[in-house]
């Protein structure tokens, strides 16, 4: 089955040329869910018998890609952000069953066939905004059984959506009450046998941890990363979010597909990470919920040209946000990231940070035909709209899927 | 035709009734649009031959309204935007043609029925999110036929779908360049005629102004509500959004249904609006895309009762929003404002500052059927979700209207 896309105006992504790398009045031929040509309507032939998608001058972006989230997880912490919104201290909070802690006891009662079932519309929202590829991390379980309900939770996202999921294993993302002031205790009996069952069941596609004064030391983050090392599993790490532990520069010690969140990285972490060709995702949404005030050097990644993507950290404490499009707006508002860097930081880089460059994030020859068509005038409308989905239709692995239910 | 919605949690926002005015285990009858009885199940007994809305067991909110936007407009300010994150100055930007002055020739050009299919994706993203009450403003023709023409637009809109328009006349918006300097002279010759023309064509619900130092004195906005007292007309007012003109207190000694944005305004300003009995409109959309860092002082509006509503100010320029759930999450992420708060100000209140509170804004025996059924625990999470909509069904005016075209 052959399909034509004609009458596009392409932001292909494609590193070959500057800016968004547009054709305008661009075709992109499809066979087999791939993308078997690109390029201006004089270039491409529409190829015999091909089905013909008139784009009617509309732009045509890569499928967007959410390269961090919590997606599947059970419950809302809605009665949490209330209290704390009428007053209430972390105290009273945390006596109210609040925090953390109440996502972990969420996930450990729920089964794995209700984590998929509370997750879906969440995955539905960023599928609608045209999401192609969804990364999906645990993390809520802390224990091996938990650590792998969610995992397998996450996989089976996919034969429920028209959609890639990749899983990132994050049992070291907090310490749970049994453990507590026991770090490595936990990383030994809990986070490292759990890592070698999800790895032996293929629920692994990435490793993670939380490397923070309040979760998980540098040294103790090594102990995870060797371990995935030895398993040939690359790593990503939630680094400087709250204060420098230097974790960006921990994350290109191991050469991390990505280094997350970053708020407090400094230029050492910076030009490590540009060395170690580690993808720098910035998180808007949890700097907004939270109330951060300190942003993300986005002029050190700019001065060293670290790779920067975006993504929504979807997740119940911190960032409860399933829009890839505000995502950007956020972006460019709060860290005055350009359209360019917005952009490309939900398609390309997003893909790098993913270790999936040579399949999605651009459009280009040999690259899955994952595709979004939006009704805009021009790409910068993507980001400088707020709460508005212009999505025309969405193309995952060569099939037009817009509908959530297809 | 009687209907009647069953296990339903009610949040009525009834001021009879604490908080949001909760009835677990509700019930709602609406007859011929209106609704004739509300109350426990074991109160209300189910009319003999009523259709029957089993809500199991959500959550049901008055519809929302948004009581402050510039929906009706033309074309889009992304280009702007993305000069602005790319580093340009406002010179650059206005001599490449950016700027209101923008916004003013597009609407120029564009004919009444360009402006309304123009509009109609907006609203239908209002619409999609439960809202069915809409304020339009005029204010980028700044010539007699143009401001008529965004008002009759506005009207045609209520034509086109199944909610509520109100419209505001707003020819005090800003200054064209042919009157530069000569305030007054534009008003004589413009506003005040276009009031007259707009209003013997019964387009105008309520007459609002920019008064600031870039746009309207205090001196000059009299003129405008003198004129608009003189017809009967009540008026609203944009004031103190980026110095304090005082223009809250000028609202108050006109009686205003609202003052909007407010971030300048006072203590004297917040109690003369509350004697008045004039709402404060925020505007967390405008203070998050302009980078405002001086907050309203909800603190003050607490302290003397003032009625704070919520809204998206829906314009090009300044806030390129079309969510009025984002809205509310924006207003406690960023004012520190509550749950109650804000899904007060998006039904009660802002009722109220349209003048509408006798027939919309609260589920009670009297009122228009508008109402909104959510898949939510909780209505806190209505506020504490970004970028999702939990609508299941929406009801305008008696009628089930989820479907933005139905
Ligand atoms: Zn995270
Ligand atoms: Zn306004």
């Amino acid at each position: 089955m052959t399909t034509i896309l004609t009458n596009a105006r392409l932001a292909t992504m494609s590193p070959d040329r500057p800016g968004l790398g547009v054709i305008e009045n661009g075709r992109v031929v499809i066979d087999g869910g791939r993308i078997v040509a690109v390029g201006a309507a004089n270039e491409i032939a529409s190829p015999a018998g091909a089905e013909v998608i008139d784009c009617e001058g509309r732009w045509v972006t890569p499928g967007l890609i959410d390269c961090h989230t919590h997606l599947v997880h059970a419950g809302n912490r809605a009665r949490e952000f209330e209290m704390r919104l009428a007053g209430a201290s972390y105290e009273e909070i945390a006596r109210a069953g609040g925090g953390i802690v109440s996502s972990v006891r969420q996930v450990r009662e729920a089964s794995e066939a209700e984590l998929v079932s509370q997750t879906l519309p969440r995955l539905d929202a960023l599928i609608a905004e045209g999401v192609t590829t969804v990364e999906v991390k645990s993390g809520y379980g802390l224990s091996v059984e938990d650590e792998l309900k969610m995992l397998r939770a996450a996989r089976q996202l996919a034969d429920k959506r028209p959609v890639a999921i990749t899983t990132t294993y994050l049992g070291a993302h907090a310490t749970p009450a049994d453990y507590k002031g026991r770090n490595r205790d936990f990383i030994e009996e809990i986070v490292l046998p759990g890592l070698k069952a999800a790895h032996a069941e293929e629920l692994v596609d990435a490793v993670d941890g939380f490397c923070e004064g309040i979760a998980f030391s540098p040294d103790e983050m090594r102990l995870v990363f060797d371990a995935a090392r030895s398993l040939g599993l690359p790593v990503k790490l939630h680094a400087d979010q709250l204060s420098n532990l230097h974790g960006a520069a921990l994350a290109a010690e191991y050469q991390a597909l990505s280094a997350d969140h970053l708020e407090y990285t400094d230029e050492d972490g910076a030009s490590a990470m540009t060395r170690a060709g580690t993808v720098a995702v910035l998180l808007p949404g949890a700097y907004y919920f939270i109330r951060e005030t300190k942003k993300p050097p986005i002029d050190l990644f700019r001065k060293h040209g670290t790779a920067m993507a975006l993504a929504t950290d979807c997740n119940p404490g911190t960032s409860p946000l399933t829009s890839l499009l505000l995502t950007m707006n956020m972006a460019a508002t709060l860290f005055h990231m350009t359209v360019e860097e917005c952009l490309v930081g939900v398609t390309r880089n997003a893909a790098r940070a993913l270790g999936r460059l040579d399949t999605v994030g651009t459009i280009e020859v040999g690259k899955q035909a994952d595709l979004a068509i939006w009704s805009v005038e021009s790409p910068a409308e993507l980001v400088y709209r707020i709460g508005f989905n212009p999505l025309h239709q969405r193309i995952w692995n060569g099939h037009i899927t817009k509908g959530i239910l297809s």
